[in-house]
């Protein structure tokens, strides 16, 4: 017999007739035998409705109020789904946050779950009752109720997997798993069967929406295998779990995904007179206005002046753009460049470490396409680029082809 | 300093301008320095939203996972009532039911409040907060959510009010107050400054649906005041208290209302052979099938054979109609006699008490209206009458001006 942590997100309990749908999932998981916690997210739609009230009354309401406020959304499901399940003979018992002592900290609207306490569910779960717990929620030690977040459903399911030490989470959403790229770019992308926490980290920070970031951190700190799965359609998804030490290496692809975004916008600067702590000068600024910076090189020309390029959002572009201004005068750079037609594409894969020329097999597949690269950062199980926004598909594509990750079965797109 | 404690209800905050106008009626008691505590119902409509999502899945879903789902209704009411007071600059924190140990017993669905521990309440309000509480629900102790039946947020104003000995618990509502009757049928109608909790007992239990009888039983009970007032108009509203016991019973009033329904329908059987407990056999099944049974008349013949009248609401006529039916075979009764044309009619007021010929005086202002009584119960501080339905408004009009209740400025309608 297995305990089993399920996660069903906003669009798989969107309606009553697919909580009811969920309902029959879990109940055919229940009669195999297993030991059923499941987390569900607020049916999709509702959390935005919520928010809409609370800004018809105020555009920036007190944090611990919209927390009781949106923290109504998954209350709503998880009684929902009890009484599907109660329907189809299951007997079920729904918990808030709160409720089964998901302590976080105060932090309103972006919690952090410090602990949880299992001995009433354990206690359901002896009795042979499904227990179904409010995901994206929990109570501080004062009892106000607390909200993860927006996903934070996935974490719910992950400490709710490593506090209960069950052997399996599964997050059911709307894909069958997790691809080697986008298939909407790549029709021959594969789904994989295995990857591991630090690919999936990767995947997921370069852009792959799937999962959240923070639950593929808290499953690998604590070593929850995780399951995405889709709730529409059988199959058994991709497993996310430590790398297997006897797993030999040369069987195992290079490279186990590409990710992509185009959400970012790129700055220079450029003409710096070098001097210790340019870096921070600039970016420290930029970070002060709450802008995140991701990607960023830099580099010393002949003349000993420095170039500094990074990344922002999108949306974030045009303050970081009028603060880089300011900065350039103070320091007296040369120049500054916006530019929001980029993309950033990143190959992922653990096979890096013991295999050489991976960065030279990625740059041959893009200069045979002649797109040309404009910036260049790499981890050890990682390399991104930044390139033009139009050559993107086409550089996906090569990447795709060059690290053989086509599917041979699908034809190409 | 006046601690006071007001509730509002479904219709008062049915929408987010009335929310905030809500918020704003708070505001400017707090600004005179009272200290305040807040319950409030879900907006209107919303419980029964949420009600229809749980039909939709069963049409008998299990209790305890009905108050999960309902319980959410009050919850975002007061999230969106203390933004909206935080907007307005006054500092206030909401809680559920829960959240300040409305302590439950664990019957779902219509639980009863056992206890409240009002110190995280009093430490807000000497913080000068005000508190804004979910009405209508609790938890058990073993920490389910629990609800109090619908209209029960009147309960847990009162409740609130007793548990934190207030000054008085103030009932917004969208009349202006308690009437010498429904204005509706009477426009001479006046509103009532005082009523004793008794009278208002007896208004409430014979069809005047301003206040929840359980909840003015609880405020008898602790003796806590309580005023009826309009979330619309401004204006003092009637005080609901302990009679006076210094008040010159000459000055008062000798009824103080008239109430009446016409949700009732009439069984009679009539011949039954004279034997104990014939009103238990005859009741006791009607009762046995979760029939409820108000009036009660029995009457023992020349020849000794009984007939026992009693009414039940129209909608359980047909059931009760098929169960006396059995029981008149069962006792050998001769006949049965079913009739839902009728409505019943009650004068109130514990003057009463100390006048004769109160009676006398109803009967009087029927007879002249050729009003025929087919029932007649009293009790120390009401009379109650059943009557043909098509005489009912007339009935209420002689009545009304028979015992001096018309206003003189009104015109007559």
């Amino acid at each position: 017999m297995s305990l089993i942590v399920q996660k069903y997100g906003g669009t798989s309990v969107g309606s009553v007739e697919r909580i009811q749908a969920v309902a029959e999932k879990v109940a055919r998981s229940h009669r195999l035998g297993d030991k059923l916690v499941v987390a569900v997210s607020a049916m999709s739609g509702e959390t935005n409705r919520l928010i809409e009230l609370a800004k018809a009354i105020d555009a920036q309401p007190p944090l611990r109020e919209m927390d009781v406020l949106v923290s109504t959304g998954e209350q709503v499901t998880i009684a929902l789904l009890c009484m599907a399940l109660n329907k189809l003979g299951v007997e079920a018992r729904s918990y808030t946050g709160g409720q089964v002592r998901i302590l976080t900290d105060n932090a309103h609207g972006k919690a952090r779950i410090q602990q949880i306490d299992g001995h009433r569910i354990e206690a359901d779960l002896d009795a042979g009752r499904v227990v179904v717990v409010a995901g994206f929620q929990g109570s501080d030690e004062d009892g106000n109720i607390t909200t993860l977040g927006r996903g934070g459903s996935d974490t719910t399911a992950v400490a709710l997997a490593a506090a209960l030490n069950a052997d399996e989470c599964q997050i059911y959403t709307d894909v069958d798993g997790v691809y080697t790229t986008d298939p909407r770019v790549v029709s021959r992308a594969q789904r994989l069967d295995k990857i591991t926490f630090d690919e999936m980290l990767e995947m997921a920070s370069q852009g792959s929406k799937i999962l959240q970031i923070r639950s593929v951190e808290f499953a690998g700190k604590y070593n929850v295998p995780l399951r995405v799965m889709s709730s529409f359609e059988e199959g058994p998804g991709t497993l996310i779990s430590l790398e297997d030490e006897d797993e030999d290496q040369m069987e195992k692809a290079v490279v186990s995904g590409i990710a992509f975004n185009r959400d970012e916008a790129k700055l220079t600067i450029r003409g710096i007179p070098d001097q210790p702590g340019v870096a921070y000068k600039v970016l420290g600024a930029i970070s002060a206005a709450n802008i995140e910076i991701d990607v960023i090189v830099q580099n010393v020309a002949k003349d000993n002046s420095a170039t500094i390029t990074f990344t922002v959002h999108r949306n974030d572009l045009s303050q970081a753009e009028g603060l880089l201004k300011q900065i350039a005068q103070d320091l007296g750079a040369l120049e500054i460049d916006a530019d929001d037609q980029i993309a950033k594409l990143s190959i992922v894969g653990v096979g890096m470490r013991s295999h050489a020329g991976v960065a030279a097999t990625m740059f041959e597949a893009l200069a045979k396409e002649n797109i040309n690269i404009q910036l260049i950062t790499t981890s050890e199980i990682k390399i991104t680029v930044v390139i033009e926004e139009r050559y993107l598909e086409l550089a996906v594509r090569a990447l795709h082809t060059g690290f053989d990750l086509d599917s041979p079965s699908a034809e190409q797109g």
